[in-house]
């Protein structure tokens, strides 16, 4: 087919997730790979990196042409990453010029001049900072941001794309295990202590929240990284819980720190961004309230669970990781670069929402975190603002199709487009 | 209503739930008392005991007359054990006679005729002794029990309600969670546990079997109870999954012994049964592979969410934990005595299944482990036999009604009857 005048020929496009996955990350992925089989004109092929940005680095990419509409669309209802994700930051500019000039040769050897990069705060740097390059080294390249953290620590964006389902998640399992607590409260179980995920930011243990609706419903603590961890308050508040309810369920943010800064429970490692891994904060707290107490007690941690169940998503959570997805595109169709799709609140009740447009430059590395007046004065639930924020976010449900009792979720094909350079580049 | 000749007076009926409750007890709750409702000449109120076995003795029971048709009707699908449980196992009638003879002044004070008993195998055995002790002190007593144990390790049965929706969401969390880690694997998380319950059986386990379904798919390894941990052979397999498929997911039952029959970890307390209180396994053979191979982990820790996931329960798990609510109260409208309803497998496909009678005295404290035929040669998977036993268990979805994006449960108004004996019975 010829080419309109006024119009340029059509360019590949690189699309790649990062970062911690999501149950809807794939939603996005979906979003962007229909959306851009929309738009022959503009765009060529559509090539993914497998596992992130290395793909785009060591030239392995995944031809998204070669997947069938029907698997492109059940990425949709598909929970991790599809063409694998990365927790890899690139270095400055001035750092490790070899990594984003590598990346500009590949670009040009597939003839790449789209550069979609679904992540969090981490991966909009990245993005941005890729942007930067091709302009600095004369490559046009149009690289727009695609939102996505379990988080919802990006700031700009009324929330992230990935949240709400974990949201949903965490106060499904509250609501239930609160049930099973308060069961076994008279003889055995009196504390039931979730840990849940949010390494800055508390949004998910305050999402716990939304479990109760009555005061004295579970969970009756939640520990938030945003207030400083006093043990006796703690243990005061969790015996009058269960003096008065019989029974005490605490919430607890694995980024939980104490009145120093330091985190409560710290696994000693850190992962490739140079953040501290965190896990064990729940039985940590929860063997408080034994020795303490004396209570018995039984401890969950929902770790990747909460982040990969598909199958409890919030509706309004898969349509947005489909929307920013889609919207991602049309920014570039319509000649925007370094930019970002972000959600805007248009009502709350009932809940309206619409795609907003942010620089890439605006959400890199920023955090946001829950403000002090979503939190109860005595720092240990959500006050009526959080809740009438949060409530929307886990709103609806989104039922993948079941096979033999099983969520059936797709693979693909994942044909790796030839590689063009010889250089091999290690990572 | 005047009594028709040659039929027995209308008597009163007592049930409790006993135990540690699961996502459908409520549903067997459902099924007797909607059943009981419909023998207006047999059954003249029905008293739960509140906290189980320990309404009975202090004289704490609930009116279930007084919940709507509509709140009973919503037991079905509500978690957790709605009139409370109790992990109280009476001794031996020689031992504490005291306890018996209690529990009869109490049903002959209300005119309790019936005594329904909702538990696992140790609350058979209650049942079971209940029963003797009105007959030895010549009080008429109708004893029925109702099957329920989320470990699945009754005898007799052809499984347990309960099970079906443990396993449902074993093998729904597995199946995500694996697709959360292969996406991590290239440059985070290799390896990644889940730990499930199962003290002495490995069943729940093994449904994590049911996640996969060609060679290579997670989970890789499953650690069961009825296996003696081996450390070297374990990181062997955690090894070869690495490097074969990039990553590994492990599931490990709670119950997971070494050679010398000691639990691998140990929280050093014993629960009302003198059972050792697990947890804790799942991190540490998540560190094992960090220590011996250097491979960056996560680990989740299901506990009380496995079994109080009314989410995501199994339809068949559902309809029969109702059908032996119903059968037991159906067991008792037709003279029986000491006995329960089990399950009775009646072909696999397609899964078709019958209500069958066995005695209380068969089902008490006795175990049913995972059969070596149904863990494969290597002690890391589950056989095609076991597949085939376990399938159906976790079939069809039965989603509860949602409210504001949560499951809407319902709660019981618990309108206690007047107490009628002066003595206090302590606990």
């Amino acid at each position: 087919m010829r080419q309109k005048i006024g119009r340029s020929r059509p360019r590949n496009a690189f699309y790649a997730q990062s970062g911690g996955v999501s149950a809807v990350i794939n939603a996005s992925a979906c979003g962007v790979i229909e959306t851009v089989r929309k738009h022959k004109a503009v765009f060529g092929k559509l090539y993914a990196g497998r596992h992130g940005i290395i793909g785009a680095l060591t030239e392995d990419l995944v031809d998204t042409g070669k997947e069938s509409a029907a698997a492109i669309r059940a990425l949709r209802h598909t929970p991790g990453g599809a063409f694998g994700s990365a927790r890899y930051k690139l270095a400055g500019i001035d750092q490790n010029r070899a990594e984003y000039t590598r990346l500009i040769e590949v670009f040009k050897a597939h003839d790449i001049g789209y550069f979609f990069y679904n992540g969090g705060n981490d991966s909009m740097d990245t993005a941005h900072k890729v942007s930067e390059i091709g302009r600095i080294l004369g490559y046009p390249l149009t690289c727009i941001g695609v939102p996505k953290t379990v988080d919802n620590d990006l700031p700009i964006t009324d929330c992230c794309p990935g949240f709400g389902s974990a949201a949903k998640y965490v106060a499904v399992a509250t609501r239930e295990a609160a049930l099973d607590v308060a069961s076994m409260a008279r003889t055995s179980t009196k504390v039931f202590v979730l840990e849940v995920m949010g390494r800055h930011a508390g949004w998910i243990a305050a999402a716990a929240g939304l479990a109760g609706s009555v005061a004295g419903d579970a969970p009756q603590v939640i520990l938030f990284p945003e207030i400083a961890f006093q043990a006796d308050k703690f243990l005061a508040k969790v015996k009058s819980s269960v003096e008065r309810y019989g029974y005490c369920v605490v919430v607890v943010s694995e980024g939980v720190r104490d009145a120093g800064g330091k985190f409560l429970a710290e696994a000693g490692t850190k992962d490739a961004f140079g953040h501290a891994q965190l896990g064990g904060v729940g039985p940590l707290v929860a063997e408080m309230t034994r020795s303490a107490l004396g209570y018995k007690f039984h401890w969950a941690v929902a770790d990747y669970l909460q982040r990969s169940a598909r199958h409890i998503a919030s509706a309004v959570d898969v349509e947005q990781a489909y929307a920013v997805g889609r919207a991602a595109v049309e920014f570039a169709v319509a000649g925007k670069n370094a930019v970002l799709p972000v959600i805007v609140r248009k009502s709350e009740k009932p809940y309206r929402w619409t795609i907003g447009e942010a620089p890439l430059a605006a959400i890199a590395n920023k955090e946001k975190k829950v403000p002090r007046n979503f939190i109860s004065a005595d720092g240990f639930g959500i006050t009526a603002a959080c809740r009438r924020y949060l409530s929307p976010l886990i709103g609806g449900e989104d039922h993948p199709p079941y096979r033999d009792g099983l969520p059936e979720y797709t693979r693909m094909r994942g044909i790796a487009v030839p590689r063009k350079l010889k250089k091999p580049f290690v990572i």
